[in-house]
């Protein structure tokens, strides 16, 4: 028999899974995708079908930059802009082109724990950097550097998986000396940037393109929609040269050219602009309500409110193991993603992580009821 | 001054390219993409646009499934294709997944030279093995095999890139036998198959699902348009399997969800048959026409007229050097690929591949004349 799924993440009916990672359907930009894709095909030009250009097209990285620019308050230029089929395929092909089996990398603890799995399938050895409530621990980091030579740091300086900390301006500074000093990568994974729910605006690692040793991630996956499979890196013309330069795109051309060229549509009209202002009140509203549900429903559980992002990043009372808590959970209908799986140690057994950008208000209202009830009934 | 190019490929104006290995703009199918993007946009679906399914839109994978069947006359399940950003990104990945730095692999000598670059990317070392009229010859994979152990042979079986050569039934039995027999995999880059101008009629490797050893790859490149960047494995559900669970998978969902959703109205409406037949017909012409006009101009080139494909691949005559050949064509306005850069040893620099999927018969005409009047001019 075969199997006609379509989305990725599949939930059993009834279930509420706070661990879920991707948006609402209702969210996803259906009108607009559909007006930018008329668009382009009114334009009777098939170069977009063709091989395309190895750095991505040319009109699309002046759109994307022009966007960046205005977002970022900083000039954005599109030639140091690579275009790619979003965060998970700029990590692998980084992995491909910077490292070798048996090298060293350096991650935060905790991080994304699907990045893991890549770092796994290129034979690297990860090593682990403390974080605390200002992001990445610069001793920790320090001490690691006494013994290891990484060939890159991964990080999420904004609005972090799982734990929707922001690393600290000065923080950010000693990241960018420490690289240059020792010769390593700093590979900053800034797909949350844009989804700033507080006033607090961190200056992205995309600023330093003037550094070879620094390379910025973006992706429409969190700004526009993840089936897609669009996103860019931000770097020195040295990188990107390197990058456009791989037998992969030599062989294949341009990652993207066909969604590039549609998505161009919605980046021009403005239509981006309207969509993330839109995704950020609904997001800054679902944020208040599964924060007032957690404070009504758990009062034992600690966390601190994200600014913006996917995440809650919260610790049980007395060392409760989440996974015996996540399993309880399951006949109370409700799941989440245990902490254990964002550490690269299997540490951080008393945290659980949960997301608030695939339901409603009254789900996220009903699933943290169920938490409670779970926990009232002895999880 | 940003560059604005949004096509792989620059020919300088007035130079005939006969090395261009892309299809003429005109023949890429802006219609048939307009409607099956309207029919998809009309579904008031979202799906397409969320995080897709690992292995690939199940409905896509249905209508390919019996698209394929129906092209290569057996059954062809869906659950056995795993759905890809065409052959570069397979290639690219199958190494990440089947190989480690220092591994060894087997190539065609000669092969489709940008996946070298692949393979020194991944850092494997590539070895040789000799090929003739009937493709890869076997005493030498055999010869090979007794010095090393790859973890891959990787093939072009039909109307191969460069040579045009088809492997005969016999020695792709042998293949399948010495792969299992001596555990590598066998990478059966498919992407000619379709492309078939006389009544020739190979069994495609991608019969193999049920041997672990055999992995088929697929394109829409050929048959459709390379900017989609939209392919298939066709392989053993244990290896679809590791492809699923890799970390890029895992991470960003299916590879390609929002141009599949597409496509699969291409696939559905039979609209890829009528393309298939269209190319087909416009192809055989113009192995016609360079036939005509490699006979009439350049009578001391020797080459077999390719049954399928995209190229003739030609012996100059009297040992000339086919890179010295180029640059003096330079200011006859005419180019093509020098054998060399097919080869993995620096081999075959007597030898020429032309193209003829990328310009008119006429142009076609003009560039062989062009060679000529440079071969007469002492080139």
């Amino acid at each position: 028999m075969a199997s006609l799924s379509v989305i990725q993440t599949q939930t059993p009916p009834g279930m509420i899974d706070l661990g879920r990672g991707d948006p609402s359907l209702s969210l996803l930009p259906l009108e607009m995708m559909r007006a930018a894709a008329e668009i382009r095909f009114a334009g009777e030009d098939p170069s977009f079908l063709q091989y395309g250009s190895g750095q991505g097209d040319g009109y699309f990285r002046l759109a994307l930059a022009e966007f960046l620019g205005k977002r970022y308050r900083f000039p954005v230029e599109s030639d140091r802009l690579f275009v790619t089929n979003g965060i998970s395929n700029a990590l692998d092909q980084i992995c491909t082109l910077f490292t070798q089996s048996g090298d060293t990398i350096f991650v935060e603890e905790p991080s994304y724990f699907l990045a893991f799995q890549i770092f796994k399938d290129h034979h690297l050895r990860v090593v682990s950097i403390q974080t605390d409530e200002d992001g990445l621990v610069i001793e920790s980091l320090e001490e690691m550097l006494a013994r290891f030579q990484p060939r890159f740091l991964y990080l999420i300086p904004t609005f972090q998986n799982p734990t929707g900390m922001t690393l600290s301006q000065k923080r950010r500074e000693q990241v960018v000396h420490l690289a240059q000093e020792r010769n390593f990568l700093v590979i900053a994974d800034e797909v949350y940037h844009f989804l700033n729910y507080a006033d607090i605006s961190p200056r992205p690692f995309a600023i330093h393109t003037d550094i070879e040793n620094i390379i910025s991630l973006g992706s429409f996956s969190k700004i526009l929609a993840p089936g897609l499979r669009l996103g860019w890196i931000q770097a020195h013309p040295q990188k990107i040269a390197q990058l456009v330069n791989c037998g992969l795109l030599d062989s294949g051309g341009g990652l993207n050219p066909f969604t590039s060229a549609i998505v161009r549509g919605v980046v021009e009209s403005g239509d981006l602009e309207v969509n993330i202002h839109k995704l950020i009140q609904i997001y800054r509203e679902r944020v208040k309500t599964m924060d007032s549900a957690l404070k009504q429903n758990l009062p034992e559980v600690k966390y601190k409110v994200p600014q913006g992002g996917y995440f809650f990043w919260a610790k049980l009372p007395d060392q409760m193991d989440a996974e015996v808590f996540q399993k309880n959970a399951e006949s109370f209908k409700v799941d989440f993603r245990p902490g254990v799986r964002f550490s690269s140690q299997g540490g951080l057994s008393d945290y659980i992580r949960l997301c608030y950008v695939h339901y409603e208000p009254d789900e996220i209202e009903q699933g943290i009821l169920r938490l409670k009830q779970c926990l009232d009934g002895g999880g």
